[in-house]
């Protein structure tokens, strides 16, 4: 699977629950994993989006592995997550 | 090695300069794996603290697992994270 087909929610200052459904709807519209990303202060509101789609909103969907890294924004070192989400079942 | 003698840093509402130099220390101090802990709005300041941590103040030191999880305090759901970061060399 190339960059092209993944299917990834970027998360930014929105509500955590608008994402979540966003990742939901990723996996009834039948993904078998969905890529969260977010950067900087979003982080934070990332892991709530993956801990709402996954106990609120889906069911066989778990964590499947968590990246953090730093990236160069215009010169300034900023964080980031990267959560996969997959089919369990 | 048993929940006590673990070397845990909990982050908070500091800098996050202030959490990375502590995760430093105990490195310097002799530890083999230091984690890191934070919930909520804390969990972007925790990523921080280990990439400041492992970029800047140490050598030889990188991420070896990240975990989300939920925790219910207070009746309410709060995102968590445990970043467990270990020696590489």
């Amino acid at each position: 699977m190339n960059e092209e087909q993944q299917n990834v929610i970027y998360v930014g200052n929105k509500p955590a629950v608008k994402y979540a459904a966003a990742v939901a709807a990723e996996f009834e519209n039948g993904a078998n994993e969905v890529f969260i990303k977010a950067r900087g202060r979003a982080i934070s509101t990332a892991v709530d989006a993956a801990q709402i789609s996954i106990n609120r909103f889906l069911t066989g969907v778990d964590v499947k592995n968590v990246e953090i890294s730093t990236e160069e924004i215009e010169n300034r070192n900023v964080s980031s997550i990267q959560i996969l989400l997959t089919k369990t079942e």
